[in-house]
């Protein structure tokens, strides 16, 4: 069976500055289109090192996919390294100058000398449009007819050269392939060893369809992967699997696939016809910033008030000065009034409020960094409020604090007491 | 000069599944003790491709970190893998199946057969505490005294393993290190191709220090790596290259290694005893995260409005109706009251507003997807309008207007007209 690696160039992978979200992106496309990758590597901006992973690759595999290493300056050598692995020179490609030129152009900015050798590539090659950017891509050529496909590291020029023109080539070349559908449940306030637990059984029983856990903090991930000739026998073969395991981790199942906890809330409170408002203190925006993701969400999401400031609480949310004196800013008293106000001030039906104290200052022995209060208000008397004590640091923190936000809000949307 | 590859063991990995953020960290902390990286590589579940992985990384570098694989499934194939490539059998390591008995009964859970075979470790490895969990890691050595360390996949397991046991073994090993001291610039607002163009000459000049260029979204940042014995050493390398590089960069430099945007415009406001407010509708709370991400930013940043809703902007910020019937909410006219009401109602001294189309629904012709309009309120003749177009999806949309709106705050705190 016919395969890839994938190559990422940059010394700043090597010192852990950069998450490499590009190889991810294109190992996710490629199993969909059913192509096997084989591994991926990254490389620091060195000639030789990179000519030598170019040949190592391309001596277990068909083909290499890189990125990175296309710009205009000294640093960037994916042209020249992939040039020596193959031992080709380089040729001027005057259609891809052109483009970089009009580019240029567009962009109201002069073009400089040292873009002109971005479009040198090597000789035989199969030159990629790139209209997001001024590096064009390219597919080189070995003479025993693997090869090797280069396209730029920013990701919004890499993504679609990759989904556009890659991703067709490697079709076309690799004939109709297996194709790999991925069914994603995710689960929401329940522990890892708790769904371990309840579907244990099922990890074992078969390869494919395939099953992983993959947890993240208060969140879980179940994922069924199913190779078959085509996407619609890989679903019936995913769809039995999927009824069990919904069934048995009913309680945490918010959704599937590209859903968040935050458009799952906003579908249940659309079919409710009810709208949202969030008082947000110590989560400081990312509350709103995850409600606000979902397209359509001012249907159902009414506002935010961001109240880092006691002045601000009283002023936007009402709270009484009086309560914010005698309990403190993180209390329960204050965050039930910020909830109680950003329902009637934003004219919502139900309303999420947060205060807390994310450090790394502000703790004291009584309130210690990582208490978190939330408080839910929808004008009845299921109106409540809770209290977290969170670990980490202060992104950790408001992290957690936004995601737990979430699984409350959902648990009360689905009618479950949180 | 010793250097180590880093191996990441997992079919998800190849599968796009999960992004590795193993692999950064432990680069980073290796770039912090001076040890070389040479390469990284990810690998699947798949024993003999494993043990190929380790024999190629053996024969470039005198070491290899590991991490996934170690657990108690039929997938988990690290040790087995390690073991062939070695040409070594395994042992039990009884303390580490007394230590894994221990853990079991601190979660007051069952120890199952399968975890036995966590504690059959290579023969003759130098084992490595787990406290965090149940997979022990070890150290495995080639016969030319070339290692292995093998640490789990889980993140808040492996990091204090490398921390406490491995990278202190990687020093005793390689003897004293040089260390890397990077020191970053970081810019926004500024062109890639113009920064190069700037700084070109310098980039060339030496390999010692070094110099790279990283570019995101209407930021970049500049990288100066040195290599030293020690880090003032290295840090008086770096001193005069910065002076230049700053002094061609200025009206671009925000700040440098950890600083933000956000940190630089909040340090800005707080030595000007101004605060600020922000009103945010299609940025959704991001710019108001990204500010209260900043410690302390209490100080200077008052809160945020999120007016997603055209309600809240007249109830919450005072948008006038009939402004609102006759422009539109995306409109000069309201960004400018969104700022005024801000600065106002927030008790703030200066306020930013957004408001734009961050689609994928919502435009027209004249006002199409990516229109995002930005206005800034200081009270005096100095508030204005900006308006610009983003190319995007959503997600690309928001994220791209909260950084130009911290670009446009940062220099109106300068006191650079943006």
């Amino acid at each position: 069976m016919p395969s890839v690696e994938i190559v990422a160039v940059g010394t700043e992978l090597l010192l852990g500055q950069l998450v490499d979200t590009n190889t991810p992106f294109i190992a996710s496309e490629l199993a969909r289109a059913g192509i096997d990758v084989r591994a991926t590597q990254s490389v620091g901006d060195n000639r030789e090192r990179i000519a030598a992973t170019v040949r190592t690759s391309l001596a277990r595999a068909q083909g290499v996919l890189m990125t990175g290493g296309l710009g205009p300056t000294i640093d960037d050598l994916t042209r020249e390294a992939v040039c020596d692995a193959l031992e080709v020179g380089t040729e001027l490609y005057e259609p891809a100058l052109r483009q970089m030129e009009a580019i240029f152009a567009r962009f109201g900015r002069p073009m400089r000398a040292n873009n002109r050798k971005q479009a040198e590539l090597p000789a035989g090659c199969r030159p990629l449009d790139n209209p997001r950017g001024t590096a064009p891509g390219f597919i080189a050529f070995a003479s025993d007819e693997r090869f090797v496909a280069c396209m730029p590291g920013v990701p919004r020029e890499m993504k679609p050269m990759l989904r556009e023109q890659v991703v067709p080539f490697l079709r076309e070349r690799f004939g109709a392939r297996e194709t790999i559908v991925t069914r994603v449940i995710h689960t929401i306030g329940l522990g890892e060893s708790e769904i371990d637990h309840r579907i244990a059984d099922l990890f074992g029983s078969c390869e494919n369809p395939k099953i992983a856990l993959l947890a993240h903090d208060f969140r879980a991930d179940v994922k069924i992967m199913a190779k078959a000739s085509t996407a619609d026998e890989a679903d019936a073969m995913i769809a039995p699997l999927q009824t069990e395991i919904v069934r048995r981790l009913e309680d945490g199942v918010f959704g599937y696939d590209a859903d968040t906890p935050a458009s799952a809330i906003l579908r249940l409170m659309r079919s409710q016809q009810r709208r949202l408002a969030i008082a947000e203190s110590c989560t400081g925006g990312r509350i709103a910033a995850a409600l606000t993701s979902v397209p359509g969400s001012s249907q159902s999401f009414a506002g935010a008030v961001v109240a880092y400031d006691n002045a601000v609480k009283i002023s936007q949310l009402g709270v009484d000065a009086g309560t914010l004196e005698r309990n403190g800013a993180v209390s329960d008293e204050v965050a039930r009034e910020m909830a109680r106000g950003a329902r009637a001030r934003l004219g919502a039906d139900v309303a999420l409020a947060t205060t807390g104290i994310a450090g790394p200052d502000g703790g004291t022995a009584e309130k210690p960094v990582g208490l978190v209060l939330f408080a839910l208000d929808d004008g009845t008397e299921n109106s409540r409020v809770w209290n977290f004590s969170l670990e980490g640091d202060r992104e950790t923190i408001t992290q957690r604090a936004t995601v737990i936000a979430l699984n409350l809000l959902w648990r009360y949307a689905k009618g479950q007491a949180p």
